[in-house]
């Protein structure tokens, strides 16, 4: 049944995607410096729509990497405090081509809005700024205080978030951060993510020669750099798919059975996934753990990206001088990013054979989160959830990593909450990325509704 | 002692490499398609030194792909005729970035001009005409007929030259081909090569999932392709090196106890080579072989290029959608092209794992090709080389394909002798190649010394 804030909603809903549209505009790539003027053009764009929706401090903060937004309307300090956080910056949009409309050129196509950011993650920063409009123009006042901060640098590892929220503890301290980045379980399957995995990343240079050489005159006379990172990479999965770094699961904290019971009476649908995974032709992964399994619990080694020696039109019979790769390892709970990307780096470097040199680099990673499932807040959660999609959420987990959920939790002592409405479908990461806009519509709902329910939700606050 | 032809060619030396200069600043690159209006401009600019040189019929032949340059200057059908064989395109140039100075903007440094065709093989078309122009304007006339034939698809495979050689078969027929595109031993140590390895190419593709996948949403439930591409290639070598392709040595004719003494006892210095290899670490490959048998009489198996998912700065956290590379093998006397990419193409597609398609394309490769040492045409060359280097050369091969060299051997039964005189350290396909001009010298002078001794030699005609 519609409520007063329901109903502002969708009578302001053509707007509210016109808005989300135009900041769908921006290409803030933030791996990318050649974008740095993008993202910062970004944050200055949600500090100008969080004034508008009724924030009333409103502070663009600069990071020493990309700016952040932060945002706060307090009411009254007897109520609970919510933080939202979200993200502002974007992934890269290449491969450009595979694009049916330009990323940063946003489409509503049936209904979706097709852009680069659209749900990951200007779309649920969107629902956030949206609902506190609505409960603004409807009501006069929110019924908590709520705080925010939207990051500038969480699709490239988030380098400077840690220290940013350790110079503005004060200001981001809350009883409850509620993040918007994740995806619920499927279309008409609302869900609530309770973990998520970590991150370990891993840059690998082989070298050779000082230069590429010619194929005939030298090749089958020394190590060809490319052949040698194959091998590398080869060596550090066995063939059941298991991770062969010594050490690698050591750290590991298994699931329950009653967790493993959970997840396998989830409506999983192979077909449907291999569908959203972009028609890969079979599943495939650590032997011994089903799909959302090997998803949810179990840690990854992943090459992201591969590259060395001629990849243009027609032959070049070179050895080429060097080749390298990126990779990420995902992490559940129990490892620590340092300890892994170390363990991985001395297993690459062990690899090397004699004739090239490798070296490694670490980079930015992030430790794994699980959010307790009787936590006040997610039970909250759960009820304005079903409030908007009309069914009770089912508790998952995700396979992805928010570091800021990660530093909440290990610099603020914070538990969060999250609460997404992506699809797994939304191509997030990847070409064509698209949000459903009844999806959009419905989370500036939950979101709306979620203010009243942790507004009354008992054990909410930490001095309670 | 100098002949009329060396004093000819040391007065004229200076313009001959402002001439080769002018030739070098044609970014004739054959395998980009960009480029094609550049191969073409190079064919006009050989045509018309071929004509300045003395050379009396002069055509482009159109090719269906680039073309190539056809000269003749036919003196008495009572004389020996040599076909001259060339090329005029180039390779690539990438990466840019490692030249000390740009590819096509030919500069001398040292008394050695570095550009990309310098050597490979412009430099050694310009000692060809450079050497007919100093009998003419020294003589009134050459020795013998002089045909010439200089391609603009070597450094891409070569694919129209058989058609085109079996078109013109009668323009091109001749005693002996006479083909300047390899090297010296090392700088003093004039050398002839009397044997070319062969070449197979194979491209391979590895496709899973439509886009790039999130890593952390996807990854560990699906085959990532670099990672499938990577134990594709590891599994196509043994640790010791060896080529574990099904059948991929069965066809060779291994070298003789004589060839390997002849081998052993070349003056080989492993720093040396080092050196030219671009300061490669160590020297490696199949086991049970030196590193001149290695190059010389074993077949190879090299990545030429590797890629896939994302190479730009910061992480971009993805199951790359696909991932490609470029293998060439290296053939000996026995193994032939088509067999051996069948084979290699076959256990490709054979180590692919479920969850992953790959295919693989097979493209132009080329036989190996071993020129009799005790032909009178590699005797007279030797006599030459003696002439212009003062030191009677050893017998060499190359690790190389020269294409050319085996079609003239299977489409024409044509004997070729490979006069070449650059040095192992050159960086032919690769940046900062470059011509020492002193080699540059004493080509010219070499080449005007061959078609005297060519001239005078028994059983060089083949109606004698």
């Amino acid at each position: 049944m519609d409520t007063d804030l329901d109903a502002y909603c969708r009578e302001h809903q053509q707007r509210f995607v016109a808005e989300l549209i135009e900041a769908c505009r921006i290409p803030s790539i933030s791996a990318d410096p050649a974008h740095a003027v993008d993202v910062a053009r970004s944050a200055a764009h949600i500090a100008a729509a969080a004034r508008d929706a009724g924030f009333t401090t409103v502070d663009i903060l600069e990071t020493g990497g990309h700016p952040a937004v932060f945002a706060e309307r307090v009411v009254d300090a007897d109520l609970p405090t919510a933080l939202i956080y979200g993200h502002h910056d974007v992934q890269p949009a290449d491969p450009l081509e595979l694009w049916e409309s330009p990323p940063f050129e946003p489409e509503v196509r049936d209904g979706i809005l097709y852009a680069r950011g659209a749900v990951d993650d200007k779309g649920q920063v969107w629902m956030h700024l949206k609902a506190v409009e609505a409960h603004l123009r409807t009501r006069g006042e929110l019924p908590l205080n709520v705080r925010m901060i939207i990051e500038g640098e969480e699709e490239s590892g988030s380098a400077h978030f840690d220290a940013l929220v350790e110079r503005e503890a004060d200001r981001l301290r809350a009883d409850v951060a509620v993040v918007s980045d994740t995806e619920i379980f499927a279309k008409g399957v609302p869900s609530l993510c309770t973990g998520l995995r970590g991150l370990a990343a891993i840059d690998v240079d082989v070298t050779g020669p000082a230069r590429d050489l010619h194929s005939g005159l030298f090749g089958g006379a020394v190590v060809n750099p490319a052949t040698a990172l194959a091998r590398i990479i080869a060596s550090l999965h066995d063939d059941d798919g298991r991770v062969t770094v010594p050490g690698f699961y050591d750290a590991v904290n298994p699931p329950s059975a009653e967790d493993r019971a959970g997840f396998a009476a989830l409506p999983f649908d192979e077909a449907t996934f291999l569908v959203a995974a972009g028609g890969a032709p079979a599943t495939a992964g650590e032997a011994g753990w089903t799909t959302l399994e090997r998803l949810w619990v179990r840690p990854t080694l992943e090459v992201n990206g591969i590259w060395g020696g001629y990849s243009g039109p027609g032959s070049k019979t070179i050895v080429p001088a060097h080749a390298h790769a990126k990779i990420t390892c995902r992490l559940v709970p129990g490892q620590m990013p340092g300890a892994v990307a170390h363990q991985v780096a001395t297993a690459i470097r062990g690899a090397a054979p004699p004739g090239v040199h490798v070296t490694t680099t670490v980079n930015a990673g992030g430790r794994p989160v699980i959010t307790p499932s009787d936590h006040p807040a997610v039970r909250a959660a759960a009820r304005a959830m079903e409030h908007g999609f009309g069914r009770a959420p089912v508790l998952t987990r995700s396979g992805g990593s928010i570091p800021a959920v990660e530093s909440f939790a290990r610099l603020l002592g914070m538990t969060t909450i999250m609460v997404g409405c992506g699809l797994p479908d939304d191509n997030i990461h990847a070409p064509n990325e698209h949000f459903d806009l009844d999806q959009y519509a419905r989370g500036v709902r939950v979101i709306a509704r979620l203010w009243d329910e942790l507004a009354v939700s008992r054990g909410i606050m930490h001095d309670q």
